[in-house]
């Protein structure tokens, strides 16, 4: 049978070389170049077409082309009995837990700061900020790395998570009720959940008043856990001292999008984690194969939660 | 007898109070009021005038305010017969480590050139640079804390020094002999040496030459370690490709200085790491009672070395 790479605007030749690289037998097909639709059994999708689904009537799994499903789960036609999978990679919880430190030394260390300084010729030493409590939003593989990575560098890092979790370095606080504590003293704020209806808006106004006076907010979730209104609004009345973003509502960030230009905001381009064609390629085959064997497929995603 | 703090161009008094705090009673004295030289017996200094010990008849220790003593032997008339001592200082050496895993991770996240995108629109996500491989040249307290900080993110780390050394999960060269060896590989050379006739201008274009094409360097050692010039060739021939600097011949930086508007050159006002006054208060005193008693006293540097 075959795997369709459904991805709209990526030009997927270097992964379907690194499928076929694993396994050269392989039948792939690039959408929109899909062939016979009854051939299809294994979709690899990102950003599919709401509806597009339905016209593969052998489909049995939708792998994610990354770590997030969010982008599956909002098509509203998404058909009932097929399989959904998600990236679980090392490479890219390393890389984001590499972005996360770098966000925060760059905070603490004022180096953006130092840069807009040296942009005006200006030499005026300050002593680092001293805040050293990290509340991660996202316990899975993602956080479980990123705290390795922090308290490693003697950061206090306390977590939150939809369901309990235990991990070892990381005072932990699950479900709606401990939301508020969880964030009540922290210096740094870190958005690392998945997309779904319970965590959608829920960087809000009742969220960021509730934050310690002054904490700083990481955003590499997605851009629907941030209202932006509300974020800009907290900044203003100094509730929260800046962010570093790197997910939007809208990506590419429109051009006249106001945080372009903010002084407090500092974004980057949906860069702090980029999946690994070679390593991806790997997962994808892995699965692959367990699916033409019967057997249960490793990284499902759980279709009443949403991840 | 007495305590003189010499430390011109700096207002001493939180210093003078918070030794006051740790023994109320001390006889301190602020240069230039030092009232009957001869009372004086133990200074705290930084950037003394040349020349200006031999006033104190009753002189026996020189107590750097600092980690470095370059300051200090950079006076041609300093006194034969006394002890100098420096600041080893657990949260200098925190800070600094902090500093360097900062830079380290600004240039391989590119969160600097992101930001420059930022202020000019521009939406360009790239891959994370992968270079993992940094070089410390300097493996004293400082150069420990730092590789315990970078092994703990799974950087490959080697360092250099003037004498052997034998630290967990480094690769230790020493020597002249050994310099080109140890940085022909890395990716990251990271200057944290004292800076001695040794190690003046150590960074300069036989140095570069040797380094890997591409490496990246910070310096947090002192000024007088690069060859301005130097770097600025190796960049432009691309044998550099770029630099993080903390500390230069001239501070703070002039003006008309080419660093304050290169744009592969990202400076900062010696600003990574402060020493702490409550900190340096504690050791200051605790050597001033070893004097008293006529005990050894710690952190001693040794002159023939020169640091």
């Amino acid at each position: 049978m075959t795997i369709l790479i459904l991805i709209p605007g990526r030009d997927c030749r270097d992964l379907a070389a690194a499928l076929k690289k694993n396994d050269p037998t392989l039948d792939i097909r690039i959408w929109p170049n899909d062939g016979e639709q009854a051939d299809i059994d294994y979709i690899i999708s990102w950003n599919h077409p709401a509806g597009e689904l339905h016209n593969y009537p052998n489909l049995k799994v939708v792998a994610s082309f990354g770590a997030g499903v969010d982008h599956i789960f909002n098509d509203p036609a998404l058909p009932e009995n097929i399989t959904i999978t998600r990236l679980v990679d090392d490479c890219l919880a390393r890389q984001m837990s590499d972005y996360v430190l770098g966000a925060i030394l760059n905070h603490r260390l004022r180096l953006t700061e130092y840069r807009e300084y040296q942009g005006a010729g200006v030499w005026s030493p300050k002593e680092s900020r001293t805040g050293n409590h990290v509340c991660l939003l996202g316990l899975g593989n993602i956080g479980q790395e990123v705290t390795h990575s922090l308290t490693a560098q003697n950061f206090k890092v306390s977590g939150w998570s939809q369901n309990p979790k235990n991990i070892k370095g990381v005072t932990s606080f699950q479900g709606d009720d401990e939301l508020a504590k969880a964030i009540s003293d922290a210096d740094y704020i870190v958005c690392l959940l998945p997309l779904t209806p319970q965590t959608e808006n829920i960087l809000d106004k009742t969220f960021f008043a509730r934050a310690k006076k002054g904490a700083y907010l990481i955003n590499v979730g997605r851009g629907g856990h941030l209202n932006e209104d509300d974020l800009l609004d907290a900044i203003y009345n100094e509730q929260i001292s800046g962010a570093c973003l790197d997910v939007f509502r809208t990506e590419p960030l429109p051009d006249a999008h106001p945080f372009w230009r903010h002084p407090k905001i500092y974004i980057t381009p949906h860069s702090a984690s980029l999946t690994n064609i070679e390593q991806a390629a790997l997962q994808l085959i892995e699965n692959h194969r367990k699916m033409q064997n019967n057997q249960p497929l490793s990284n499902q995603v759980d279709r009443t939660q949403g991840y």
